[in-house]
């Protein structure tokens, strides 16, 4: 139901069931830019109507106009609103609610196909556009593209011969987490190595963490639970979290579930976990991975038990053709921007990938940076497009952070009640203090604010380390740096990549070889969380990576 | 090292390594308790051993004596210490250090193998004492033991035939939680029906949560965190909790471990998820079970692919020479307070069983509520005994509250990699914050303070409920009431007791069959949880439990 701008003026109040009486603590900004976000998710407020102007609201509400314009800001800031001299507040685009209508938005969403896309130079990137690599300073210098390079030569894979055999071991020192086929304690070895700059990826700044408010909404919770929520709970989640997660997923994924259909785990490592307990039940014996793909999503897999044909990715997402050839009945995916790649999947491949499913096929989405996209908004997930045939999980390890543990799981209708049990008897659901506190977080706006503060400081982190690449490893080509918490960085050196990442680590900066998220050959390459360090750690810590590989070479 | 009493005054500080000056927030009278506590559990502090005056160790660490007075009064409340007019305040019992210490405390352990004996009345039951039940009107009534009555007849297990087939169906409403064969689900159906009264067994008394102290500790854990510490931590759990467990274990259970040999889990229900993953992998296929003995624990190992052959338990423990019947290779026991008989095993069926464990036995022990006894020091556990053949599972669900969802597992070095890897797997370790948080409630003496204030509440409590049996049931037999969360009455009345509690689940009284918990057949039961309820909800409840069974009948 559009709301023609015309109407608003006089009953804009009545028509969002606005209402300052309920108004909880945090802010009546807050709490006017939340109904509002929520209206634009819902399509009452659709896509081109006109806001009121902030004197009407503001006298409609009885509140001040600044409260008005503040909200009216922040939706600015998430890309929501845009204010036009003459036309008005415009909803510009609710980004999350269908896979076109960012294309609505004024432009704001085209060359999606390679949205990863930025440009590198001595500044700070071009934002939204397309082209050719430059720099501010006119001379090329490293490439900033949207994907990895595929695999040369094209290695097809063969359900029979399983994967391609690891590269031969290298002659590092034993004790380096990179020198044999990484298995699945490499993780731990990776964090436990001592270093003076860290860009493992997958964290975002932590630092920002919001310490008080976390304290201020636990203290609020535990004033006003409930003695029996501290006993055996609902192994699909507290329903508070549940509803915030669902709410949550409406606005800023577009997905549309009830708060039953949320299933909250610890995390994605608990999701693969589970799932592939229901999976295997189903008859699924083989999830198919994207290559390059994410090493740890694999190991779990495999860990249960399941076959992980390698899938390329190209500069439009996963290859469904190559899909296809694997025979596989389900596939783990990263559509919203790939690890470790940062493509964004084109609306062609999407479709692709939709038919794909149609006829049969189980997409796992792992939508696990998706809110972190700096130059336009995020687009939607698959989930949101065909429900039946997607199993989608999110969690706050990128919002929050990893140590939290918690995230959600959604799964279609079929598969629902055995992940039910399979949660239950995997630890009887989440912990409930956490949940709760969450779900204050969501609910009061403190989540999103945090997102907003997480995106402009990790802008900066990401500029900071695509400039000083640029300096350090000239000849070198970054991928996928429009969103998210790490880019890679592949480059022309004869050098393999583990022995560069353990070169690198001996000289105290620590990284991950593009080779650990491959199955199949391809280029070299360094995936380098910037997120979660300080831009002048970011300048050292590639500084480092430039004189080892001058050293290696 | 033992210190004769003469040895302390003078120097008794320096012997200690007392030192106010690294006293923590938290009070110096606790400090010193757990100083003490500690010196008691290392055998610096030996039983018999005499404490300095107060005025003199006041002296010693330049505080006031009432600081001395108070922590010799709450090691005294403990159990350690005793006052001795003349002969000063003697250390009487480092109870948790060996299987015999208890022992040495002025016959404050006599009794052992039926320690979970008490005697009804009208009154509080007779404490530490043992013989024929009486009450204290002089009628008797209620028959308070230490045991349910044995299986009769005793069906032999066969592990070729399997476990005894259930019970038919029983003509209740297809939507009691009693309806059926009890499946996974149950416990929610449990939980989510409607009751004014809930004994379901298993929650400690969660009003009491210590909510304050919480949230002071997560204050303070906020405020010292390292942003390192919201990443991706240890799978094994937090370095400091494992400390803080390592620590609790060695005093409380007389379990000693190194920190790292503890692994941190989501509980019990998850401890025996990890382990069936490696127990298979270790080519065991049946892990034998007491027989009553929790429903819970046997579906979690059933839904991990192995048989649970059940032993008789009668009452000194479960019966060893049937364990060795069912050829299992594994067994799962509650040695320090049966679940759910209470019986707390005895002297010589514990070397029985730790016979069979050195024949290539193992031990999956959970100790799940063995901190809570009331008439004297708990019982070691048996991983103090025999390191190399039991796994060890202990959790805070029944000394803070269930939905923490935090244990711990030990287990033998053999295993121990393997479970790591299950447990990365599984959720890539439990959330770090409320680690934290009871790491530091641990280390402060929050949570012994914590534990004090239960077990007294809940002796009021059980002092209620049998107080209230003895008035509604009578006839009926109390057993395992000496310590613990729960009790288990049996009752001469020929109603199946999935029917009692279906009757009672319709009057609002919620609590589990005894037959649940049984593979084998036997006298039926209620298992009734009285420390989550409040003496007058008690007495209310029972009294509608005596109105379901007379109308029964």
């Amino acid at each position: 139901m559009p709301a023609a701008a015309s109407e608003l003026p006089g009953r804009g109040s009545d028509f969002l069931q606005l209402a300052v009486c309920d108004l909880p603590g945090g802010g009546k900004a807050e709490w006017l830019a939340g109904r509002l976000r929520q209206a634009i998710a819902d399509g009452r407020l659709a896509v081109g109507s006109r806001l009121p102007p902030t004197r009407v609201l503001a006298a409609e509400l009885r509140v001040s106009r600044g409260v008005i314009t503040e909200a009216y800001r922040r939706l600015a800031e998430d890309g929501h609103l845009e204010g036009r001299r003459r036309g008005g507040t415009v909803v510009v685009a609710a980004p999350f609610a269908s896979p076109d209508a960012g294309s609505r938005g004024g432009g704001r969403a085209s060359g999606e196909a390679t949205g990863a896309t930025v440009r590198a130079g001595q500044g700070r990137p071009a934002q939204g556009e397309s082209g050719t690599p430059r720099t501010t300073s006119g001379t090329p210098r490293t490439t900033v593209r949207g994907t990895v390079p595929p695999a040369e030569p094209d290695v097809p894979y063969s359900r029979t011969s399983g994967t391609v055999p690891p590269p031969p071991p290298s002659p590092l020192s034993p004790t380096s987490p990179f020198s044999r086929t990484p298995g699945p304690d490499v993780f731990d070895a990776l964090r436990d190595a001592p270093a003076t700059v860290d860009f493992t990826p997958g964290r975002p700044d932590l630092a920002t963490f919001p310490r008080t408010a976390w304290l201020r909404a636990e203290r609020a919770v535990l004033a006003e639970l409930s003695a029996e929520h501290l006993g055996y709970g609902d192994p699909r989640g507290a329903p508070a979290l549940r509803r915030a997660v669902a709410d949550w997923l409406a606005r800023m994924r577009g997905v549309r579930v009830e708060p039953d259909e949320v299933l909250i785990v610890a995390g994605t490592a608990q999701a693969l976990t589970l799932l592939h307990q229901v999976l295997r039940t189903d008859g699924i014996d083989a999830v198919a991975v994207e290559d390059p793909g994410s090493l740890g999503g694999r190991q779990h897999l495999r860990n249960g038990g399941l076959a992980t044909p390698p899938v390329p990715v190209d500069e439009e997402g996963v290859r469904v053709d190559a899909l296809r050839a694997t025979g596989a009945r389900a596939v783990l995916l990263t559509p919203a921007h790939q690890f470790p790649t940062g493509v964004v999947t084109s609306g062609e491949r999407r479709r692709e990938l939709l038919g794909w499913a149609r006829d049969g096929g189980l997409i796992l989405e792992d939508d696990y940076d998706a809110e972190h996209r700096y130059d336009r908004p995020p687009v939607p997930a698959l989930r949101a497009l065909l429900a039946d045939r997607v199993c989608y999980m999110g969690s706050v390890s990128k919002l929050l952070a990893p140590a939290l543990r918690i995230g959600w799981l959604v799964a279609p209708p079929r598969y629902r009640a055995d992940l039910v049990d399979a949660k239950r008897f995997n630890d009887l659901g989440n912990a409930v203090l956490p949940q709760l506190v969450l779900a204050r977080l969501m609910e009061s706006g403190g989540l999103e604010r945090q997102l907003r503060l997480l995106r402009r400081r990790h802008r900066d982190r990401r500029d900071a380390m695509i400039a000083a690449l640029a300096e350090q490893l000239p000849g070198g080509t970054v991928h996928g740096a429009a969103a998210g918490l790490h880019l890679t960085v592949t480059y022309a050196a004869n050098v393999p990549d583990a022995e560069f990442a353990a070169a690198a680590l001996t000289r105290g900066v620590k990284c991950q070889p593009l080779s650990w998220h491959r199955q199949l050959p391809g280029r070299p390459g360094l995936v380098l969380g910037y997120a979660a360090s300080a831009p002048g750690a970011i300048a050292e810590g590639v500084a480092l990576l430039g004189d080892t590989l001058r050293e290696l070479t």
